[in-house]
């Protein structure tokens, strides 16, 4: 049984009444995220303001081998900010300040805290945004944390690209700079690459210097529709050979277009649909859009539209971006489990194909839908979470499609991370490797005090 | 001193003849690299086939305690390939099969001796190229070593973010995967990253998975002149706010375009000057030229010229991409010492012109370019290496150079990597991030035998 009521006294040394708590609803606030992952509750909630309150609190946490984890805004979906393990539970929400933006460097710095529409919003007065959307308007550290991507990968890569660098601490108290401000290194070991998606087992990260762009001059996008997904997927491939640079392209399946079109009030072909948006100049667009179409038509594409409008093109993506909630509303009493898995390009429509088999053979409701351009899917499906028979179908659907991806030569989680949920597949995926991850872990956190129980 | 004898014959056992030698010719072509660093000789050099065969080359080094030094194409420029410990130096050359392409998945998959012409060579044949160019015909394993980037980076990216597996073989002969054929990933910890830029110290590449693009449509190449370095660099900054894509953006000062004049018979206005490269639709490139236009005057861009032609667009590139020659040129019986920083955009001009200034103080012939949109810049000096009071002046100005970059919040080196040059600066840019290298470097390699003296 660990002294938290020392713990706590000691925490109050250099922290305010008003930024440690035991308070109970507080605690359960931080003992859930969105996923269906069972509540479980830390012993303490902390709400820092600096790193070297964090340095302090985690030089405790590590003196009485008590379990650290970081919390943001409790968007992630596998349990990561869970503490399964008790312990002190660390509240970025408080440092979250935008420190500076260099347009001309075409960078920010960033607390934690940050969420992603705040940061765009101060952003655009300078005709910048940041890239990465995952959906949720989560945190810039809990999205570090995860290696979060979304719609906008296709053309602008992941969270860890556009990570320049971490300020983070340690186990031990130690803040460190995992990188600098130049936009490319090759001095030292790439640590911003290894902190990104560790998911609170290496460090806490205190501060973020990340990449943004000049907001494109035009965007227009379009719905095409197609008779298979093998169609609407290879469609997609032929886009990219052909040279034509894709701003996002997103699938998604008849069945979500069905509860897309009940939730959204539109009449979208319930049928295997691509969602398209191309950016540039307006010359450049029309003549991306012509050749698009030619090449869509190639693949039976029955129905193409594009939007150059403002608010047609905001009613199309509202669609795609609110399709979880329109899961929920379609399916009002079960839990949205979301799970995503990632392939080669080549593979995914066959996998696709498969986890819709799966679906049906294991009497399950959902839609898969993707970020085809990278190989990487989500399956939303809706699970009665007072229903055994029926939980156990959904886990036993995720370890299969899990598996599939791995033999097909791809991972158990294109974005939302391990946690607690991708963890049983880590060996599978990794085998080997898993020992290199291992040994690393025990390097920096010998005393395993870091958001213990998940990814490794 | 370590019995190399026993070494080669426990080699023998498993290699033929042909793949081990202490031959004095071949040893010295495995001592030295294109850099200004001194040779030193391994004790045997092996060139195995397989990575079975790098396994049992690791696993007796390991035994005997020897170093082992990884072995490309010796284009390194920081003497990351020169065994200054002895011990076997593991030569790549013979692994220079292309394994893969699947032109759906956008992935080639190489073994680590392949080079980087011999791949876009087999490549075209599909519509695709692999985008990293650090100007040598480098090999894959030794861009994935030094995460090499070069003109493109600016576009698609550095090696590092080509990378989606590696197979490595430890220091303990382990033999395993960083990642898979999945474009992103959020499951583990993200070892791609790790090992691409970590210079032989964590183990050897024996695989590479890539990404690799379609072939843009159309090119236009472009040359616009300044009347000094910041307009040169802001007009940069300004043409990537307006959200105009660019394809490759060099910059060159005065003296480097003298150089070029002479050796290339070209008679390009000798002031500082920007190399472009747009890339897109027909359309779409004209109204870019246009736009791209515009800005470039709003910053006394005195002459602008572009050019749609490919033996045009060769002509302007290839004086770009001969500098290095061209300067070997100007100045018979000098040694070319290329030094590389990058620091954040904003301070490039100024980092330019401090260099400058320095060149002019230090009294030592060099030119400065650089790959403008990423703030990296090179310095092209020509030392007399028996006149040690200027090799002491080359010296110090590189030292200068590398303070004033991390100074202004960059690195000590872009792209050229660590090697032993820039060794002595780690501390001084990662301060205590450093243990944690160590740490790293200690957990995988605790005998040191992997590329001792090297990066850490």
């Amino acid at each position: 049984m660990k002294n938290y009521k020392e713990i706590e006294r000691r925490l109050l040394e250099f922290l305010s009444k008003e930024q440690v708590t035991t308070n109970e609803t507080v605690r359960q606030l931080h003992g859930q995220d969105e996923s269906y992952h069972a509540p479980a509750l830390p012993d303490i909630v902390v709400f820092p303001h600096t790193a070297e309150e964090v340095s302090k609190i985690l030089k405790i946490a590590n003196e009485y081998e008590v379990p650290v984890t970081p919390f943001g805004a409790g968007s992630s979906l596998e349990g990561h900010v869970i503490p399964y393990e008790g312990g002190i539970s660390i509240d970025f929400n408080e440092m979250n300040k935008i420190l500076e933006i260099d347009p001309e460097s075409f960078i920010v710095r960033v607390q934690p805290g940050v969420r992603r529409l705040q940061l765009n919003k101060e952003l655009k007065k300078y005709g910048l945004f940041f890239s990465v959307d995952p959906g949720a308007d989560a945190t810039l550290g809990g999205m570090a944390a995860t290696n979060a991507s979304g719609t906008t990968a296709v053309k602008y890569g992941v969270m860890r690209d556009q990570v320049l660098d971490l300020e983070v601490v340690l186990a031990n108290g130690d803040i460190i700079h995992t990188g600098s401000k130049a936009r490319k290194s090759s001095s030292g070991l790439h640590l911003n690459g290894l902190f990104v998606g560790s998911e609170g087992t290496l460090g806490c990260i205190t501060e973020l210097t990340l990449k943004v762009y000049g907001i494109p001059e035009f965007e227009v996008s379009g719905r095409a529709v197609f008779k298979s997904t093998h169609d609407a997927v290879r469609a997609v491939t032929a886009l990219k050979q052909a040279g034509i640079p894709i701003g996002r392209v997103e699938f998604v399946d008849a069945e979500s277009i069905h509860v897309v079109n009940k939730y959204s009030e539109t009449d979208y072909a319930e049928a295997p649909t691509l969602f398209l948006e191309f950016q540039g100049n307006e010359a450049g667009l029309q003549s991306d859009i012509e050749f698009a179409t030619e090449v869509l038509k190639d693949f039976d594409c029955e129905d193409i539209q594009f939007e150059k409008d403002t608010a047609a093109r905001n009613t199309l993506w509202h669609a795609r971006h609110h399709l979880a909630y329109a899961y929920k509303h379609a399916f009002p009493g079960r839990k949205l489990m979301t799970t995503d898995v990632c392939v080669p390009i080549s593979e995914l429509a066959n996998s696709i194909d498969y986890a819709r088999s799966l679906l049906k053979e294991l009497k399950i409701h959902g839609g898969l839908l993707g970020h085809v351009g990278d190989g990487n899917y989500h399956a939303c499906i809706m699970i009665d979470l007072s229903n055994e028979d029926e939980v156990d179908r959904a886990k036993r659907f995720n370890e299969l499609i899990v598996t599939d991806a791995i033999k097909r030569g791809g991972t158990c989680t294109g974005e939302h991370g391990v946690g607690v949920g991708k963890k049983i597949y880590q060996e599978m995926e990794h085998k080997n490797a898993l020992q290199v991850m291992r040994a690393i872990k025990q390097a920096l956190d010998p005393k395993g005090i870091l958001n213990p129980g998940k990814l490794l």
